[in-house]
């Protein structure tokens, strides 16, 4: 392929040849020109390139990203009567309803007024502040010290690290089905296969171990665990986390915990993450400021190395930092500032967050669980909620991306089709719109269904009987 | 090699088994888990891995860092007597005398209090800040607008996503000797092989076109030009510039123009961006915030995307965009601070760093000229000066990683060995400390040279004569 792409010529291209000339404003006469030229020739035996073919690498042909090719193929015109309401967007900050705190914010300008975080730190992040977020996330079940931490531009670019480090063109990862998409995206264009895992809607979106096992196989070299879920809003129990882990141990796989909603969990549901769990298995647990802070637009994440038994070893974290050194991580200032953002953050705050995404989703669910043909799943954390679509009940559309299409046509509602995250028939709720919002787009999401529900035959018959 | 590192067994392995099972609190009557074991053994048939083997991927291993392995491999030990002066920094801010301006950090507290920045930005950054960047940088040879402009996490981040757009692996890339050591770290991590053409100190460090040239083959793919350059502090001129884009043009090769120096020329020299002197040649020009605003750690960086001819077209800029959501790129109050940090920067401010680093160079360039055994070669712009040293006269040194080993044990004074830059027998100095630092460490650098200093054969016959 490659080798098709460019064409060859020993003799020279008369039309390129003029604009080579004519193009910098040099004529034949040019002293330097000419010297130029002579080596040009020189090397044009060789065999050089005669025609312009530039094409996009392999890499970023197969950088896709699922929710851009599904919402770019929709056709998004909302009734203009009704005024648009997004329940789509994994932003927190959109609608201006969930600031982040003082402190927060204090933090940032007292790192700015320091002047002591202009410079460049070291790739993996300052050591002060690597500490500070192995304090914040040491317990005594999985110590952390500030060796164990690299912060990240983002939870984005440590996920990234972590798939890089753990594998090989070739190799594949296992994955949530429903899950982030970033997994597949960043993993698919480092030429790794994905393995979908399937959650169960029936069981509170629990991993279906069993199948998740006979994925596994000899080129299986990191399994993707996503707690708090997004898209699923769902928690797993300390119960369900050691059956993964005992899983993950059995069968000699890492795993990358994936917990950016960590600790964002509603009253009377624990969140535990895996590290606090494994004894044997070794975590790269990836998290950042971006959710539970409210400032994804910051740019810090980390990478948290748990590896008690020393199985990851020396090559994994000398692999982690020779990656960071790549592009180095992240901005300074917010370095600077994390160590009182972590610390001095009131509890006060974290609770306001949770409590307004529970009360919403309990209001989203409770709508929406008796409009006839739809199914949410009550959440337990994050800021998701998944909605079934029994399809069979709406007989215009067939499937999801239609159905939340013409939800946007007719209600100016637009809601991700669970398409997008390879979960057809289900869309996905975001609950951090502002209360008033969620309420009214319920309401509509209800008169959409109603409008549009038709009972089956059987049930046709049933209510015969 | 994959093959060897996994140890596939079909009969259970006992001590993992056992972890398994410990490890995670479960015994053999846990329902569950029979539930689980129950499909473990099915997986197991189907080959599954029974031995804990992790091991950091090709690409970390490929990703190699030659100033760390240059530097962890000195040993340096500073003289006792002596406080240590680093001249090996590439980091304006270390020394605390080339602050940043009030303008550009009062942009930053009024980005953060105008709480409009903590949401996540487009991956490409926010329109008004991609329009800020074109409208500083468009000129009419080379008009911009904002579309031709991508944020990204640094201009290490920019020249990461440039490279990867227009590179597979298998294909070759020409890049500066002595060149800044970031372009062969990230080629060869994605399997990019580098051809390094050659810089003649004895032309103020003009690139040897005919060398370069004959570098060319039918699987080039990027030129890779840096001016003003890291490690020379060179600029080029109008017409070596055009020379370059007449070779360019001829083999049809785009050009990444790594400009983070960009403007940083002394008076009397003028700067010429790559674009504004192509007429055809599609440019991927990369910068950043980092060396003119003098705060690295900021990581604010970009692409600007010239293409007057469309011979990028479509493809190359999609890619660029597709790459630029993995991982999102700069930190969204810098870029909410990047208007006010482009527009209301004094130029009083660019003067007085420019006029510091001049008259830092003249000196460092005047006080070594004099110096027996080295040649430095006198800059102008950027911030480095490179010295030549003549190694016939230093006897007692195999190289340039020698002779600035004993530096620092003798002088306390470190300079960076341009082995690290593939160039041996020269050293760069970073020319950002403060003047009284730089005058004593040339002092000391003299001392050393004095000492060390052996006149060849052929001189003392001259001597002699
Ligand atoms: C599950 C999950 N992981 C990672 C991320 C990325 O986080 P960041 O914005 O810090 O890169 C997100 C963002 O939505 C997410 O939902
Ligand atoms: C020539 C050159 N290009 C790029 C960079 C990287 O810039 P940034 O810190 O914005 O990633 C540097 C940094 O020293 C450099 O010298």
């Amino acid at each position: 392929m490659e080798n098709n792409s460019y064409v060859v010529k020993m003799n020279g291209n008369g039309v390129n040849e003029k604009n080579a000339l004519n193009g910098n404003g040099l004529n034949g006469n040019d002293i330097n020109h000419k010297t130029v030229n002579g080596s040009v020739y020189t090397a044009k035996q060789k065999s050089s390139r005669q025609r312009w073919n530039i094409r996009p690498s392999e890499m970023s042909n197969n950088t896709l990203n699922p929710i851009r090719a599904i919402v770019d193929g929709m056709k998004l015109t909302p009734n203009p009567e009704k005024p648009m309401i997004a329940l789509s967007i994994g932003d927190p900050t959109v609608f201006g309803n969930l600031p982040t705190n003082e402190k927060v914010i204090q933090a940032m300008k007292d790192a700015i007024d320091s002047h002591k975080y202009n410079g460049y730190a070291p790739s993996v992040g300052y050591q002060k502040s690597r500490e500070v977020v192995a304090n914040f996330y040491s317990c005594p079940e999985a110590p952390l010290e500030s060796e164990d931490v690299l912060l990240t531009s983002g939870c984005s670019q440590a996920i990234d690290l972590a798939i890089t480090v753990l594998c090989n063109p070739g190799d594949n990862i296992l994955i949530p089905c429903p899950g982030f998409s970033l997994y597949k995206t960043l993993a698919v264009s480092l030429g790794i296969q994905v393995k979908l895992y399937n959650l169960l809607p029936e069981k509170s979106w629990e991993i279906d171990l069993q199948h998740m096992e006979s994925l596994i196989d000899d080129r299986t070299t990191c399994l993707i665990i996503n707690n708090p879920s997004n898209p699923c809003g769902s928690v797993y129990s300390k119960e369900h986390l050691q059956n993964v882990l005992s899983v993950a141990s059995k069968n000699c796989i890492p795993i990358l915990a994936d917990e950016i909603y960590g600790d964002m969990v509603f009253p009377g549901c624990k969140y535990q993450s895996m590290a606090s769990l494994s004894s044997d298995v070794p975590i790269l647990a990836c998290g950042g400021l971006a959710k539970r802070w409210l400032v994804p637009g910051w740019r810090m994440g980390w990478i948290l190395i748990h590896d008690r038994n020393q199985i990851f070893g020396k090559g994994i974290r000398q692999g982690l930092v020779k990656l960071s050194q790549r592009i180095l991580g992240a901005c300074t200032i917010v370095q600077g500032a994390i160590e009182s953002i972590l610390n001095d953050t009131p509890q006060e705050f974290y609770h306001r967050t949770i409590s307004f995404l529970k009360s919403n989703s309990e209001i989203c669910f409770s709508e929406l669980s008796t409009v006839p043909g739809l199914t949410p799943v009550l959440p337990s954390g994050a800021m998701y909620l998944m909605v079934g679509i029994e399809m069979e009940h709406f007989p215009e559309f067939q499937n999801d991306v239609q159905f939340t299409e013409r939800l946007v046509t007719e209600q100016s509602v637009f809601c991700l089709p669970a398409t997008a995250f390879e979960y057809p028939n289900y869309f996905r709720i975001v609950v951090t719109v502002p209360e008033e919002m969620m309420v009214e787009a319920c309401a509509r999401i209800r008169e959409f269904c109603q409008c549009h529900y038709r009972p089956c035959s059987q049930d046709s018959n049933e209510l015969d009987q």
